[in-house]
């Protein structure tokens, strides 16, 4: 009886899309008004999911009060209300698009979630945009 | 040409987390507020999923009507405006987690479905804490 | 330039209606499924708007902090988790229905808010029912 | 990192569900208010997935606002505002069930995009019903 | 002690804008996609609003049941499924925009209710679009 | 019969929230972490409502098109992608709260609007936090 727990949360950041091996123009095209050089920002909304089996004693897969303060802890309070490419070590070097993000929350819960969780993370860019991961 | 059909329903009950074997301390310290003994109650919101081949005579996986009839008739009826511990056979001594919910109501369409039918379900207990199973 | 500031808040709680004046036919006939004695619960979402004017050395009508702090030990507190009915000084006497809960909470934030706001709260019972107050 | 992103659209369009080689009656037992020979109509809510590899000079999987044009020109300038069993080729012989119109969105996108780009659809025809393909 | 009491319900149907005293090209410039011959249409959602004093026996306005099930015979089983034009006399002669629609539902409910309750109506056309009325 | 209408809109900004002529202490202790000197950001959405007679020619208060389009040009295309304390002339000396943003707003749509219609505007900052002006 493997069931899947999802959790709910949210920060709001600013950030830049940008390639810097590439020329002004060039991350123009690419990323258009995401390029723009004195950033802008979104209310990220991000849905965390772990699969397991129930515990018979608890009747729960997870504690979800342990769960949610994990991800505050480790992604909320990393990432809200920040800059993402100049307040956090993450995105120094890597371009923070929804993917990049999405992939870099997963490995930071992954590393403190027990092995006998599966994990998947969706995040909301926009209302309209959003990303999975793993796919 | 294998599609999935999805229906949303809902029901409102109220429910207590416990495990009458541990103490009230034990209860308290992995329960918290769920363990409240006057009880407390949400607004379930539920996605039954059911995936099959498209019927060429008719261009449906199934009839709609038909399959919120069987919601309503199985879930809603069964649980809506309850106390899941005490009006409910299913609950009388399986703790009413959200978890063990979305199998008991999982078991309880899959029997009334056709095989040709996959089944998932998916049960909000919170906007911000939902479960799904199979996982 | 008076704006209204909006902050959105929720609770999950137990309740019955039922009117202890009355014949249980009459409480079966009038509140129907929610005349249960066994109870039946609700994810309360609340919305407390409060209309001032901008402060012009913060920008702001009200400390949104502040105010999601107020919410929270005057009414999340009070009412989270809770079975209204049996475990809240307001409701001993009164019945739990969406339109005096609305009422009572309106009362608890008037208390606490100076005379300078405006203060307007809209409650939903469920998705499809919400009440408002004042009117 | 194989991502999936999301890109949501929408359309608004009138259909009749109906078999011609059926009896109107049949049509009627079958498609209830759905074969009302005048029509009736709906907002559809599309989600569009597609997976893949994560472009590392660019940090996405594919450009959204890419993707934002193809859905535009292929299914919402093909499918907004029209009647679909009357204004449209899909469906002049194909009955424009949710189920047939999410496989037909599925096709006319999956003929558009490159190999290494995976597809699915979701299409919500109300907001408690909605289908998906690949299931 | 005025409070309001809101519900919300839905239909799905067809419908022309078309102004018959004017010519095709005159239509088509004001009303666009939206005057397809062959018809489009919309998920409306709606929520009607009723404001009165609460009943000091029930803590309620107006019985919600009573509320839902007048908001079904007088407006969802009038405009369900149906094609606005031709199906209902209420618009045989009137063009049905949402501005007019939500005054059609305006009037039939407010012959309906009780001279002691407001009456106030919200339509969707879209999510992104609607209208209220009175304004 | 005046109707009011609404049109949704949205725009994604990075914002500051500051006095400059207080210290850098005082600053942190009104706006905490929205004081951050790097910039946060916010998917904002927009509700703009005008509210007029309609027009028995055309059964509309207001062209929807020309409403949006309206919106597109004003607003979205000033705000949308921006950093508003940086980028914009409104906010270079003027402290873009929440409340400082729908009076801007107001005012730049108030100017293009026909006397006739009167004007109201709701502005999420985040899901749970909006506000609205005139109050």
């Amino acid at each position: 009886m493997r069931v899947a727990v999802i959790r709910k949360a949210h920060f709001n950041a600013a950030h830049r899309l940008h390639n810097p091996t590439w020329s002004e123009q060039r991350n123009q095209e690419v990323f258009g008004l995401c390029n723009n050089p004195n950033w802008h920002g979104h209310n990220y909304e991000l849905e965390v999911k772990v699969r397991g089996e129930i515990d018979p004693e608890t009747g729960m897969v997870v504690d979800l009060g342990w769960l949610a303060h994990l991800i505050k802890e480790q992604v909320e309070l990393r990432f809200d209300h920040k800059n993402l490419n100049l307040d956090t070590a993450e995105f120094k070097n890597l371009n923070p698009t929804a993917e990049n993000i999405v992939v870099v929350i997963w490995n930071i819960l992954r590393a403190q979630l027990p092995e006998s969780l599966d994990l998947h993370v969706r995040l909301y860019e926009t209302p309209r945009n959003f990303v999975e991961y793993p796919a």
